[in-house]
């Protein structure tokens, strides 16, 4: 046992309860880690380098901790979060702890408590609080470990026992790592995602380029409807060589459109010459889904649609920093007009899985789990960002399981570039999951056998069954 | 006691909770039913026939069922839902009943799992499990009872304890069951409500021919605006000598409109010569939840508005089956300048009421509470569809009863054709209340004595005071 | 300890959670009041006269519980609430107290009920539930109470252990009270606010001649652009020497605008000569939010938003009682895109506090929670209005703690005009908070020493540094 993690970490404090989820949790505690959704980069599996420094590894590129801290006035300057324009930013790796250290209590109530606590235990071996006071002495236990050969990326991957992983790509990728991670002979599963919103959305930075880009590398001509949908075809038939099985995609909204071919070649026409109609630029991106889905029914690969992020939301922090520097601010997400075009198109089909995520929690009872409770076609991520969470977690179980059950839910995502977190994450997931089971259990709505064969499915085998790992 | 149905279901896991549930529910579980609003079909009171097989009784007509069935790919066909192209459909009951009961972990976490537990255990006397293996055994053990005369629906009526019991019909029904109900003395209460969807609605199928059977019916003119109020009020006397105590209204969105009498009177004409102006057309439906108000402050009947599903979303499976099969879907629905006009016109009058339902949970705290808890003609129906659910009703509670107080509801809604189900659904509903006022008990914010006068209220007393039956 | 107020009030029912809450509040329970936003009125403080009968103190100006009353048919003017056409409404104290009390059952499961509870246990040493056999009784208690010189205002100030308690006052108001507060020599904190929504919506009645009295009061030309911010900073300048530390604004929606210097005062020139466009007048109450927030930043002003409630649903009531009777009803409020173009002016000063509120939970996880845990401005106002409940408080933590953490929020804020109940408030949510911090230790999510911690930043501290008192 550590001080820092126990092991009744989130289950419920009534005692019968606590037994019951206990119980559960001891079924799943173990099972390996299937990651069908993330963002680790396949470099790392590649190359097999050491880790950089602690602060480097665990909090530079952290959105979620930079943001807390910059929220409560501190500069991500001081925390070594590059600029744009090559400003000089804190490099040392020690005084950047110090900070995250000094002001560790601000994560109270937070999941990066719960995932730190967990990685600098279970990972690192650190059993005192972190405080101002054990700055250093955590800094220097950390940067120890990951100077040994056990802490580099495969080991860890293995160590954390994770049967597979998926990385995301863009469209444009050469899959370097990936080829580089199979020509070696390695046995990590490791697979790529096709990620294609840099080919598929007007406003992307450079998207006239991108498609020459497209172009070049598959031989098709994007000047055309018809070569421009066969160099996505070729594209994800690329992409399942390297073990891809899903495919994403990173809306503003969840608008899906479904035209004939005739007024999507128009379309695509007008968007290719540069059309800066925002009605044509929406609807090019909302017709794009249903013709990714379409795909999916052919090349099996499933679809993702995490929607519902107002993107770079300050200016002033976009243009000093870049994207991804936790302005990213959820909207009002409608789906049930909004799907209905891509649904009407390929919901009814069994053998498609189209996964749509949320930020908008009021969207679970009261349209993605009727959604997906009738829809064959259509699976409800978990939690998903700000949401993945104790809290959030427990929320998707109440507000989803009654319409639209367990089995058209698809496990756990971690969805994180945070490596050493992964099992932490999963972690949390299984035991929060085994708590609400254990509740349906002392409240006699489930008999605990079921709630035992559902924990397993939850940590374990739904991931591995709709995303087709 | 029943191996697939404990004592203790759904009451808190903490003892002391546990127990004041308990000690509230003795008092409330033998109470009689009034069940002021669903949708049985008076047939079966007027003629006494034996329900069909199982399959037919309890799966094929049962949305919830099939819908979730067909979200893991399953036909409709395969459950024997009849197709609008009389193509073949399965028939045999029991092969039906097999696909159900292997299928039947789809449904843990579920209300559908707690209603049909109860049902077989409470009603056929089952206590095993509905699994594939015990498919068969279950079928026979249904398919007995179903042919003894304790089964039929006045019997079951009596059994069940129901007090009295609402059917809906349509305005232009001849009320020819419930005139047979009432000739044959027997003494069960069979009311009828008066649903006018179908001469309300200009985009209701056949509605102008509805209106000239209306008519016909009432020797009204429904070519004029005044004949066609005459007709309606007509309609609701004949609706109130068969018991009706309400009207109900299932309009998409909650839009109500206060036109002058000139005003509506030229809308009228434009809609009865067939405008097609969508914003017209809502403009009628919306003017004439306010003439319906304005009618039951007249006559007495009490308003129900249920708003906000988006029916038959998928336009395929309309058109291969038809309405009501599980593709209707919550919106966001918005009340507080919805019901204005409405409420402008009649909300003051405390002889009034109407029942405000929604399937969009996040109105309960923003929007219904606030007006519910102000004007005195406006009372909140219970947690409606999809929400009708252990996690539903808490939530109903959580949110509303804070500002709106618990008598401003109006107890319980089955709302349901699944006429075996009615005694699971109101023992759910009083369980879930009692859970709910033992932990306000137990957390001192009531008194014992008073959480008891509240279940009685909750379970019994407020729907027959709302419901004026 | 009071038959009707319990140690345990509000405490989970598990006993060890119990336990650890009651531990927590132990160390908050006798911590002095900080009320840094309310409506209580200055006079009271100044003259320090004795309050009026029970009724008129406690039952007539209070809307949460004539709202109640009227909305199951008590009419207002039986509760005494005064006709803006002076047509006669009850004036006996004992017989409006007599229908409170007699229909003090309605209250149940609401807030009111538990402040009454307080207030006529703790405050009046009342022991006997409120009923209509105890009502003579009780009002003959509290009136006796009233005559004492202790049950004036300043001693009971005092008597609360209030630290510091701001009143709101309109921006013309010539703050005579807060002067004879402070020429009497009491040591009572009572300080003012500065809320100019008289001078800022040009909705508001009298709003020229509002914007010639700011002119008169200030000597500034309020015909010019900027000789109306410049009266703006006077008076704001004014208010400081009064103890204001903070500004508020009560405004439809959170929409904020960020216009050039130029452009906002050709929208000032054409608000001043009265435009009616209603677009102009929304922009122009938009705009004077980021106005107000820049000079906050000059002034060190705490500005608080209070968005989103609909005033005066019903025009009728509206007419003949006036405003604040009740009849003002939340709405949906977008915070994302409207608060962006303040937040893009100055959201990343972490000298400057804007401190927003919110009557639409849906935006608790999904908006607030994500903005004020990135923007150093920005800081999440407590549950408020029909949300300052056990419930609602329990909701706000659940759902902004996890993302925006605990020191992104600000403490309590009772909000109220009614005085007595204010220590009820305050207990309330200390005890909500250290039942939610509770439940986080118990389920090892935090340790019982930062909890602890946490409770006293959440009863005290949090409040005095958000508001710089």
């Amino acid at each position: 046992m550590n001080a820092i993690i126990h092991p009744d970490l989130l289950f419920p404090a009534e005692p019968g309860v606590r037994s019951l989820a206990r119980a559960l949790y001891a079924a799943v505690k173990d099972l390996p880690i299937v990651s069908p959704h993330g963002h680790t980069d396949p470099r790392w599996y590649a190359l097999n380098e050491p880790f950089p420094d602690p602060a480097r590894l665990l909090i530079v590129p952290d959105h979620y901790i930079f943001r807390m801290l910059f929220s409560q006035g501190i500069s991500l300057e001081s925390l070594g979060v590059p600029r744009l324009d090559g400003a000089p930013v804190e490099t040392d790796g020690r005084a950047i702890w110090r900070i995250f250290a000094q002001n560790y209590h601000l994560f109270r109530g937070t999941p990066t408590r719960l995932w730190m606590d967990y990685v600098l235990s279970h990972l690192f071996g650190i059993d005192t609080s972190l405080t101002a006071a054990t700055a250093d002495s955590s800094y220097d236990a950390i940067a120890e470990k990951l100077a040994d050969d056990a802490y580099r990326p495969r080991a860890l991957l293995e160590r954390f026992n994770i049967e597979a992983i998926a990385t995301t790509e863009g469209a444009l990728d050469d899959l370097r790592w990936h080829q580089i991670i199979r020509d070696s002979g390695w046995n990590g599963r490791v697979v790529t995602a096709y990620r294609p919103d840099a080919v598929i959305d007007p406003d992307f930075e450079g998207f006239s380029d991108n498609l020459d880009q497209l172009a070049d590398i598959t031989g098709c001509d994007t000047g055309l409807w018809k070569g421009y949908l066969d160099a996505h075809r070729t594209r994800r038939a690329f992409f399942k060589t390297y073990g891809a099985t899903s495919t994403d995609h990173g809306h503003a909204s969840a608008e899906t459109a479904n035209l004939s071919d005739a007024a999507a070649e128009e379309l695509f026409n007008r968007i290719r010459r540069g059309s800066t109609d925002e009605r044509e630029r929406r609807l090019f991106r909302a017709q794009m889904l249903t013709e990714m889905a379409k795909m999916s029914l052919d090349d099996g690969l499933v679809m993702q649609i995490h929607p519902g992020s107002l993107r770079n939301h300050s200016a002033a922090m976009m243009a000093r920093f870049g994207r991804d520097k936790g302005f990213d601010i959820p909207t009002h997400t409608d789906y049930v007009a909004a799907l209905r075009p891509l649904l009407d198109a390929v919901g009814l089909e069994p053998n498609l899985t189209v996964i749509v995520f949320t930020l908008d929690e009021t969207s679970y009872s009261r349209e993605l789990a009727p959604l997906a409770g009738v829809y064959p076609a259509l699976r409800l991520g978990p939690a998903w960002w700000f949401h993945d969470s104790p809290e959030g977690m427990r929320r998707f179980r109440e507000m989803t399981t009654e319409t639209a059950g367990f089995y058209n839910t698809v496990g756990f995502n971690d969805d994180t570039r945070a490596f050493p977190s992964i099992p932490a994450r999963h972690d949390i997931a299984r035991r929060v999951d085994c708590a609400f089971l254990a509740r349906l259990v002392a409240e006699h709505r489930m008999r605990e056998e079921e709630a035992c064969e559902l924990a397993i499915e939850l940590a374990h085998t739904l991931a591995k069954k709709a995303y087709r790992l």
